[in-house]
């Protein structure tokens, strides 16, 4: 163990102390962006000291991916739906998407995510930083050999918009026949919508 | 006036009444759906007499309508997109959907109803009921000429699921730059999408 000190006399370690750097981080992150959000800042908020900070949760990447609460590596997620040929781009992205929503223990946290994001501006604030960051800006850069590269965000956030639909009436509001339709339908189906969004003809 | 007549001590005509009766319309449609509900079993639960009810709100669907506060006339809506050539059926589907958001009285109202069919169960089973039974039928009514009468059902929540998406990344949770796209922007993308998902090949 280190020689961290607890402050304020708040006991480090405690997991009091865990929940509220979690607490001051996700406020941070909403509120300032990922960018400009700093360990030290959060450690001020929380007052605690950096360095507990680092020992809990690693680097300023971990704590967001820690904040957020988004129960997948969102790099294994994008390495997935890069990783092959262009032209099936779309599928590999739905089948991904729809892995996770469709997995027991994925599922629930992705749901209760998205809940939170509705009904609670900070939480909103945090899942649109972590889409942006974690997300359109990693599948952008796997983009930009194939289309404009001013396009890309449009792009990327008219699949958004069909892939959040999806959890929306299949795994939320739970629309019939939507929410009983075989994974292996629904990935055929909105496959090329996505490869359609992402690399079709710009006038689109 | 009738001679309708408040019953226990309640005075018909206070707007408690009216409020009792429609909160007592949204638990009956809910649980047990739109047919299995009937003005006698609400004036039953609201402890009003049934002709109370008829008075206030009409018949059975206008009761229905009030219970939902869907700020549009479903009928309406439906002749927009249903009238003229099926093949622009996506387009004038997607421009009169964006069209009701984008309007600054409509468009707060229907966020409303969507924040609350996700943070509310009896809000949630209201709204799908609302869409089965006043959007997804009549639709599905007008698509039975184009396509096999069996696929219907699934087309038409295959639509829903993007235009909800595209409700809640560009109206709700406001992902940019979808959120600042132009109107016939976003119209002329999801279009084809719209199209293929209702009238495209059933293999899609």
């Amino acid at each position: 163990m280190t020689d961290r000190r607890g402050r304020r006399g708040r006991r480090p370690g405690s997991s009091d102390t865990r929940q509220e750097i979690l607490v001051a981080a996700r406020e941070a992150f909403a509120t300032a962006g990922y960018d400009a959000t700093t360990i030290r800042r959060i450690a001020i908020a929380a007052q605690v000291d950096a360095a507990l900070i680092h020992h809990y949760f690693g680097t300023k990447e971990q704590l967001f991916l820690a904040a957020v609460q988004f129960p997948l590596n969102p790099v294994d997620l994008i390495e997935k739906i890069t990783t092959g040929p262009p032209e099936s781009l779309g599928e590999r992205l739905a089948d991904t998407f729809l892995s996770a929503w469709d997995h027991p223990e994925t599922g629930p946290v992705l749901a209760a995510l998205l809940r939170g994001a509705l009904t609670d501006r900070l939480s909103g604030r945090l899942v649109q930083e972590f889409f942006a960051r974690q997300i359109a800006q990693r599948v952008g850069e796997r983009l930009a050999d194939l289309v404009d590269r001013d396009e890309v965000p449009a792009r990327v956030t008219l699949a958004a918009s069909q892939l959040f639909g999806l959890a929306l009436l299949r795994y939320i509001l739970r629309f019939e026949p939507l929410a009983s339709l075989p994974h292996e339908v629904v990935v055929a189906t909105v496959a090329p919508t996505l490869q359609r969004y992402l690399t079709g003809d710009s006038d689109r």
